[in-house]
């Protein structure tokens, strides 16, 4: 089969279609024959070399997700059958024409949705979901999410807005917050020019009550200052930066809560509960259309280094998609 | 009635004995002859003019709990009487003859017990119960509590050891780990001497379920690497210092979950709900003699500067009692 490799450590020009061996699935898994993937910002860490897949994956094919239909079905994988429409995540390796992924994690594409509408859902809408959750954002609450334009962005503001909740989004890019507004924002502020502290404040009197952080960085103890008293934050991605300078006295006297996420290190089991809890909850929201994958652009398996040029511009809105 | 009054900022030497005005209680409240108190590091603090009382308590008396007797009931305080021995929370004025508190903020003395024993009770209890309760601490995890000697640690170490959790302690003093070892301490590690980062990992494994962080400051970032995979810790104090400059990715990869707590600050109607809960579940362990208050020194009203001098030196194991 085909795959695209990380031939060696750098940017987008590292990446190679190759045949490699077609994988085979063992007990409980299922083999998917992709045809889309969405690229996430891991795959740009690992590319360089800086995210390295958990064990039990490939190595050398990135790719956090897929859509496409089942292929072959091992041993103990029940309620699943060869032509099955699917999609989900993966610890790596989506980058290829075939995966192997344990048939728990497999979720079914949603009715009469394209393959490459159903590749911007995976981690997208799973990490929000999981995030909000965490959370427990409740009705008439605020949430803040920085970087509303990305593909976890864009699906917060979704299921926020479905958890009748209220959301405030940050972009350093006004047009993605018009886009965003469409989603369901109720409030964008353009922090590549105004102050989102004061911003928060006058819209939520005492300060938001939830945040979605995905990009962490210098601007972190401003978002700390942003929360209401007896806030919570879920830091999901350092896009923005690790390193941090702050005042601990502030968590102390808001009595605020901070928890990090991440789906890819997570064990194959804890990994089914949470797809177990969306496929039930979140994954009939879109029959119903309430939510939308957003797609950026779309582009074909061999340009896939213009695609990852496309990801690291930060000019995309919503997901990066690679038919395959 | 006599009180301690702060009488300008400073050190010990600005507290001064006067004649100040007999309190009333209003509608709900009680009015306690105070026969004990305790001190906390907020009262050396709020004498520097670092800590102001909260809106509703007094400005100038400190303390922050107190034993003593119901000396007059207010209108529509119910389930409580003349002469009842009563010990609680305060947001301030325990330094003095005579208090007003929410006749709910009060609990019973436990029978038998001193006026000096129940005034170590409710700061140091109060605070540690809820924090355990906020990490949701269950049997068989491990509970790391920096500065175990204070009033907090020491009660840490007992409230864990009622949850069958096991307990780690730091200390910069070898005396204080030993003595703690005799409340319940499965393991003391000698900060000023040690590796406390590898001492957890060496008798955890793999790090650290729970922490009670008493003393935030530079060590924060190292408290996160003695920490297990989602691992929850709870900020009850910063004696070591509030900044600190720290990797936010420690918090993504291990799913951390932090979060900052302080009873003086909450509003009444939630003191009421903590202060119930620690009631029901807590103080019969008093009675059956599972926990035990811990007072490192007992001085007379007059002596107070003598006791903040004491509380200062940082040689105390458990909590500074004073008699009125």
């Amino acid at each position: 089969m085909r795959a695209i490799v990380i031939s060696r450590s750098g940017g987008p020009e590292v990446l190679e279609i190759r045949g490699v061996p077609m994988p085979e699935p063992g007990h409980g898994e299922i083999r998917v024959r992709v045809r889309a993937f969405c690229l996430n910002r891991a795959d740009l860490l690992q590319c360089r070399g800086l995210y390295p897949a958990p064990p039990g994956w490939p190595r050398d094919i990135p790719g956090l997700e897929y859509s496409g239909e089942v292929d072959a079905v091992g041993p103990g994988a029940a309620g699943i059958s060869f032509g099955d429409r699917v999609m989900g995540i993966v610890g790596g390796g989506s980058y290829a024409e075939y995966l192997v992924t344990p048939a728990a994690h497999a979720v079914p594409v949603p009715g009469g949705m394209s393959f490459e509408d159903a590749a911007a859902i995976p981690e997208a809408f799973i990490t929000a979901f999981d995030a909000l959750d965490r959370l427990d954002v409740v009705a008439g609450e605020w949430v803040l999410v920085h970087a509303v334009g990305s593909g976890v962005g864009t699906a917060v503001v979704q299921l926020a807005k479905a958890r009748a909740a209220s959301c405030i989004g940050t972009s350093r890019t006004r047009g993605k917050l018009v886009r965003a507004q469409a989603l369901g924002l109720d409030v964008g502020v353009d922090s590549a020019h105004d102050d989102f502290v004061a911003a928060v404040k006058q819209v939520t009197g005492q300060g938001t009550q939830c945040v979605v952080d995905l990009i962490g960085g210098a601007q972190f103890p401003k978002t700390l200052d942003a929360m209401a008293r007896c806030g919570r934050l879920i830091l999901v991605g350092l896009t923005a930066g690790q390193h941090v300078e702050m005042d601990l006295g502030v968590i102390l006297r808001k009595r605020l809560r901070i928890e990090g996420t991440v789906l890819r290190g997570r064990s194959n089991d804890e990994k089914s509960v949470v797809i177990a809890a969306f496929a039930e909850t979140i994954l009939p929201l879109f029959s119903e259309g309430r939510l939308v994958p957003v797609v950026d652009d779309v582009f074909p398996f061999e340009e896939i280094r213009a695609a990852h040029e496309r990801l690291a511009s930060n000019a995309t809105f919503g997901n990066v998609v690679v038919q395959v």
